[in-house]
């Protein structure tokens, strides 16, 4: 495990980064801005995505797969949408390699070049609408309720291991409908979708709003949002939720014919979370020693560590303790009994802190002989005795207690970490000194919020949703404003 | 649905390339070689996944995920293995695309040229092989036992719906191993993993065996493989297991200190099966009426039909209906209840009878007098009356019996389509009248093996696993031979 991690207090970033890579769950590969992910933080994620899925699904939603590449000219048919994403595409112009002739090794065969360039899928919307052609006559036909898991690339200069990667997981929801208002609704749906699961399984608290226009996706006439605050008071958008408008079925001429018969566009939404959740996971609740998960989530919820010296006593141990791994398990609780004899208890512990396994069991030969075992909680490091027929109930009440603490934790820091300010000067002093949200008024134009961003690197993270009207005055401008908006440093 | 399906007498090739569009599997989009796999479709695999995933980890495979892309210069580190796949890579060369000067529209930046070009991924052991070099150092860090799901893309010229697209979903496991008996064991348990799924799961049956040297995976030193029999007497691969020796080992130089502390090369394994599974499912089973499906993997298992006039019976035929959709579902059955008033019930029945759902239902005003249900299983096109008390179990005993009757049915057709010959003139018949695997024997030469391909189009599908000795003559040359192989023209 090498030596001991940066602290956040010390280095915040250098925290993170050295935290993903010695608790297993990405590297960088070879290749620039790709990362690999580890078989434990990959187990985090399938857990995510299982969560996710059925989400998806109970909202009515059936999964499909679409093409890897989008022909150029696709890209090209939505203006606004190109425009967003042309400047970080991967672009596959040849298709095949040959051995070079001078016998200096495997070469790009010029003779395989691709009539039309095909770009690896930074989004789908433009080969998903070219395909929704097809499959949309009639009204009979809609709302169209599709979502894809799938990996996609955008060239990015600056990376960092699942926060901003050139290939990242996702899944992506592109839905059709009949009407405004039906889109509208979905796509509001998929932002409360989103924020239950995070706030329920992360255990991550969100922000739900929209984005002002500039903050929008490339092509979409309203981004829903849910906006994370991470312990370092930055903010982290974990999800969005974008209305369509007809803006793509113009682009790809997909209309229906409603109940009168009449030829219509159809009206679409699309919707995504990445891999980047596991980024806001890490960042809002870990700590010096290592990771903090949620139960809800950890792939080893429970680890049970035998404190022995020779065979003998580490069979005493296991006779106790194989039972309660079978009625562990047989309760849905993944446990892992960790006998391994290359390794000392402390370096197991170190590791499942690090690794941020929930709840921590150890059992030497005192505990044999009181009948009890050792139980630590990783979010608090607690530990305390417990004996071992109370166990059982004690994992189960640690495990729910655990999650609606780490919850709690990341609420009241957050709430802790939303300054309302009325001055631009003040903004600027809580934006440098403190971080965190900062809800002002806003007059509204793009120019404020460029000059806002350029002046503090603080962007609009969101208009809250549903918040209450209140009259007042554009920090910077002076001019009349009647919302708050919540303002941050962001990922 | 449009007109009618071709029949299997009339066209087979046609048979299944109009059933993959008509059953909603898949259709092919606007990108050349590649497919679109629709909700339906998708559903079946998404069921393929979650078993096979579970056997996998049960056999203690863990789940992770390497980069999409492989720089060129890992490609070209084993020999064998870039020849095998240099002439079918999708290569990205640039990261970005701008606005033409000329305004003629989004041309490529050719200012944004890659350094190395990077290949699309046709499979993953260079990429894989290069990371496990940092997670290998000693015998404690063996075996590695990693599986992906992930998309590859190898650059077909002649594509059919999952049998043959240039990108298609796979898993590919990667293992590595302190021995070479150790690596030849998991090679062969993944093989007989795969044979059990296919059998079990899909109801296809298949012959296990080895390639000769000329059908090995391009960087293999033994490849296991399960071979199964179409109803037009063509084999189909179904899944590969490779051993690899320490060919990638000493390509990447990934080297564990064994138990001496002495420097070692690892032994690999490769394994994968892909959406051409769902080619083999549809080519096994289904008949000239559409899709038959093994209940195991049936989106829908089973399909209630309501024929009615009016809302007043509708009401009353749901009134019998929602109970037993809820008590069917209880038991994991899943069931669709069909009431949709705008398609009549024989379009209904056409449209299940496509999709192959396994057990339909048809309830009417007659049935609801006489306390009955219709009952048709899709397998044998059979129907008879049941009392509703008895409904759930017949159901239940009818996804068992079509699960079984499927596959044995499949299995009597193998059975009559294994021919054993002695001479090539009857060989030759063989392959050209009736088709089939052709049992063998063969002098174990690439020469030979090369001259019946030509001749013949059949290719050895596999050497049987643990067949038994037999002393012979190989038909073409004459020379001694020790066993029988299987021939067969194949997918």
């Amino acid at each position: 495990m090498g030596k001991k991690l940066t602290s956040r207090s010390e280095d915040y970033s250098k925290w993170y980064n050295e935290l993903v890579v010695k608790a297993d769950l990405a590297e960088n590969s070879g290749v620039r801005g790709c990362m690999v992910i580890k078989p434990y933080g990959f187990a985090i994620w399938e857990k995510m995505q299982a969560q996710l899925d059925k989400m998806f699904k109970e909202t009515g939603h059936e999964n499909a797969y679409f093409p890897l590449f989008i022909p150029k000219s696709y890209l090209s048919k939505e203006a606004s949408h190109v425009e967003g994403f042309a400047k970080e595409c991967a672009v596959v112009t040849h298709y095949r390699l040959k051995n070079a002739e001078d016998g200096s090794g495997i070469i790009v065969d010029e003779d395989a070049k691709l009539e039309e360039e095909l770009i690896v899928r930074p989004t789908s919307e433009t080969i998903i609408w070219d395909t929704y052609r097809k499959w949309i006559q009639s009204y009979r036909d809609l709302p169209l309720l599709v979502n894809q898991w799938a990996n996609v690339v955008r060239w990015e200069m600056r990376t960092r291991l699942f926060l901003r990667t050139a290939e990242f997981l996702w899944q992506e929801g592109h839905t059709a409908h009949t009407t405004k208002e039906e889109a509208l609704e979905e796509a509001e749906q998929m932002m409360h979708v989103y924020a239950e699961f995070v706030e329920e399984y992360m255990g991550v608290p969100v922000i739900k709003g929209t984005k002002t226009e500039s903050e929008r996706f490339a092509g979409a006439e309203e981004t829903y949002c849910i906006e994370a605050l991470m312990q370092d008071g930055k903010a982290l958008q974990a999800g969005t939720s974008h209305f369509l408008g007809q803006n793509f079925a113009k682009a790809f001429d997909v209309k229906f014919a409603n109940r009168e018969g009449k030829q219509e566009y159809v009206w679409a939404t699309s919707w995504g979370v990445s891999t980047r959740l596991m980024g806001a996971l890490v960042m809002t609740h870990s700590d010096d020693n290592g990771l903090v998960l949620p139960p809800k989530l950890a792939p080893i919820q429970v680890v049970i560590v035998p404190i022995y010296k020779g065979l003998e006593q580490l069979d005493a141990i296991s006779e106790k303790v194989d039972p309660l791994v079978k009625e562990l398990r047989s309760k849905g609780i993944s446990v892992k009994y960790d006998k391994r004899d290359t390794h000392k208890p402390g370096f197991k512990f170190n590791e499942y802190e690090l690794k941020g396994v929930p709840v921590r069991l150890a059992i030497g030969q005192r505990d044999l002989e009181n009948g009890t075992y050792e139980v630590a909680r990783r979010d608090t490091l607690q530990k305390e005795s417990v004996q071992a027929e109370d166990i059982i109930g004690k994992i189960e009440l640690l495990l729910k207690e655990i999650q609606e603490n780490i919850y709690q934790k990341a609420l009241d820091y957050r709430a802790a970490h939303i300054t309302q300010v009325d001055t631009y000067d003040e903004f600027k002093r809580v934006i440098a000194e403190k971080g965190g949200f900062v809800s002002a008024h806003w007059d509204g134009s793009i120019e404020t919020e460029d000059k806002i961003k350029e002046e503090t690197k603080a962007t609009i993270r969101c208009i809250p949703w549903k918040a209450e009207e209140q009259q007042g005055v554009c920090m910077v401008t002076g001019k009349p404003s009647t919302q708050r908006v919540l303002f941050a440093k962001a990922y």
